[in-house]
């Protein structure tokens, strides 16, 4: 149920928006070599060039250059859309960009691309599949090492062979029930329902493992969110800023790191955690801090971890303890107590005892940290991980219509069910790839890359 | 004398910094193609690729891909920078092209470019000319398509080209000297003294067009400063932001205009014009207004055109149409009478009568604006132009040399005097285009530009 595909032509800058070197234009369909020749002088015309070739040339408008360039030649299938494709390396002005843009537009049938519209395209003529289509956004967008990798293995198809593999099995089992209701009249069984049950239970442990993958899958792509929580004057700021401090001396990877006021994001070992101090957690009849507050209960309720600190002379408090619960009962707290520096010897039931100001414990706090970002690290880069909601989504429907479909075996219902339930769950793994997906999700999902992508 | 080509590889982002859908990197020296062989896994090996082919495959570091890109190879000298050069076209993540320039430079030997670095190496390399370089910078800053029709021009030579005309005239006329000089015993006159004056003061003709070009060329590139001035609610707000609304449905040119709370930028016709509102014009002494006055009047010292405008039921103030002479004698004034819609039938010396609030008038404002740009519209982008003060200032020195010449020759005074006064007239041209400039002159033009150009 792919769309159809659009045989228009295409343009956008590909180079993020800005002053620099070079700017790069992307045209794609079938008039990108005419449209160029429209408005390019070089020694050679583009529509005499051979495929992954470069030339150098004017762009002129009205016998005036706009611009020495560099051009590009892709011819189908062997270009990002398996269309004919063509690059315009240009001096990196925006100006410059948008003036040849422009005259592209305006001497030859080209418009101006969507936002995702050249990937979509390399989808649309099966260059890549769906979750692969959605690696590149990941890809494009990766914060960490981390979460480059993990991405990288979605567009390299691990995700992808494995759901095709679970997709083939499945198959494979319902051609059985197809079969039998071909022959209905017979009642010919021609697969025992125990070895049935069997197929479609081995099905769901896999299905399962992925589902699984995706708490790990979700840490690498989007990272963690961990909610700083304490009395004042604990040192909340202090450890943000130890932190802060001495994630990047670990690590440099992040390219530019967001700086809000409520978040801060860190890189340790290449995953993302993301830091929100909460400025205070208790109640308050004071208007101004009402909205601080609210957010602060926000925070809490969405967070992956909590760092609740407390004084290492006073302890924790019982009332954001029991606050911390209320908002959150899932959530994994671990117990820090600041200041050993100013060292007491009262016992209470922390996990961490830190001082921010000496760096004492810090490195144990560290690598806790990354302990709680994974629940159990069975997992690797380079399995077949779900890091994406919508696919987690569509594994989720296919277990339902799986358990439904053993429900139906121990019952003894008739085949129309099985074989229903079988069509559900195929097409909700097919979903996955872009086999079977609605053009509107399919636009929801590339709306959201940039233009030019 | 120009300076030595260093024989080492560089390698830098090409693109502007941020997310996209393509990011390139570029490399120039002799090992570009080695090092790029390093880390590169693809149908062939880089070294065994024609120039101007594209070649698609993965960026490899520990059997680990980093990203699948297309790999770009320039030929020496068939490059931007007359070097073996190197393109690769990675998704546009700047933790990508950390990750491929980290690599590249850990597995080669290349080094991270200094800024301006390739076209330094263009330069050097004889593929440009200085002012041809320094265009380049122009052409990538250029914010309205005036100024980068004046850049391109510049790119394209044209100044260059006049430049190096008036080089070998003057060589010719300083040849007959240096000739008599090597002569001196024999006491004869290769040439007739008037000739001499003659030929001197036709160079000083054309030298003088450049510099007077200048008022334009400064104009195309850097645009115009306009300070707003008047009395406390006069309109000066309500005039600023009809220009800023009225520019922006004239031309759409402007990719990001900069905004801050003392400077606006519109663009009329392709020209660039600096909006300055000044806050107050006359001297307080509250503590607070003082910063501001102090800025006004910085403002007026270095404007080139004032708009001073007055209430047309109150005229213009005497106290601030002083100050304004008093703190620039040079600048050019227009006299605007705002509120014509509160019309009244007193007569002042204005230019313009206009109102904000109507739009009444506001056309022959622009216009006024347009022709105040330009002290003489004698030229246009066609012409040679000097757009540079470094340039302005080399023909200044040429000029002084030449009139200190002419001045030799009515005084009579020996060869030698004259043979001198040649030279450095003819060093000052050179050094426009680069053929004797210090090196900290090189180091100081290309230092301006970004890393990756």
């Amino acid at each position: 149920m792919k769309v159809e595909i659009k045989e228009d032509t295409i343009i956008a800058l590909a180079t993020p928006p800005g002053v620099g070197a070079i700017s790069v234009i992307r045209l794609s369909g079938p008039n990108s070599i005419s449209a160029i020749d429209n408005v390019f002088s070089g020694k050679i015309r583009i529509k005499d060039a051979k495929s992954h070739t470069i030339h150098y040339g004017n762009i002129v408008e009205n016998d005036e250059i706009i611009d020495d360039v560099l051009v590009s030649v892709f011819r189908a299938p062997n270009s990002y859309t398996a269309e004919d494709s063509v690059e315009i390396s240009t001096h990196g002005s925006p100006l410059i960009a948008q003036k040849i843009i422009s005259l592209i537009i305006n001497n030859g049938e080209v418009r101006l691309a969507e936002p995702g519209e050249f990937t979509k395209r390399a989808f649309l003529n099966n260059r890549i599949d769906l979750a692969q289509a959605e690696a590149v956004a990941d890809l494009i967008n990766s914060r960490t090492s981390v979460s480059l990798r993990g991405a990288r293995n979605q567009l390299d198809g691990l995700l992808s062979l494995k759901v095709d593999l679970l997709r083939k099995k499945l198959v494979d089992v319902s051609s059985f029930i197809e079969l039998e209701l071909d022959f209905a009249e017979e009642d010919i069984e021609f697969v025992r329902r125990n070895d049935l049950t069997f197929k479609i239970n081995e099905i769901l442990v896999e299905i399962e493992g992925l589902l699984d993958s995706y708490s790990f899958g979700k840490v690498i792509r989007d990272g963690i969110n961990i909610a700083i929580v304490g009395e004042p004057n604990v040192g909340k700021s202090s450890i943000l800023n130890y932190l802060l401090k001495e994630s990047r001396a670990i690590v440099s990877d992040i390219p530019g790191t967001t700086r809000d006021t409520i978040r801060e994001e860190i890189s340790i070992d290449g995953i993302l955690f993301k830091l929100f101090d909460t400025a205070g957690m208790r109640i308050s009849d004071e208007e101004v801090e009402k909205e601080g507050v609210k957010r602060s209960r926000e925070t809490v309720k969405n967070t992956d971890l909590i760092l609740f600190i407390g004084d290492i002379n006073v302890g924790f408090s019982d009332q954001i303890g029991n606050e911390l619960r209320e908002l959150n009962q899932s959530v994994k707290i671990l117990k820090v107590l600041n200041k050993t520096d100013l060292v007491a010897n009262i016992t209470f039931l922390e996990d961490f005892r830190i001082s921010a100001k000496t760096g004492d414990g810090m490195t144990q706090l560290l690598e806790g940290l990354k302990k709680s970002a994974f629940s159990e690290g069975a997992y690797t880069e380079k399995d077949a991980i779900v890091t994406n909601i919508r696919h987690y989504n569509c594994l989720v429907k296919a277990k339902e219509n799986l358990m439904r479909a053993v429900k139906t075996l121990s019952e003894n219902l008739s085949g129309e069910f099985l074989a229903s339930d079988f069509r559900a769950a195929e097409i909700a793994l097919a979903e996955i790839i872009g086999e079977v997906t609605p053009e509107d999700i399919l636009n929801n999902i590339f709306s959201k890359f940039c233009i030019g992508k």
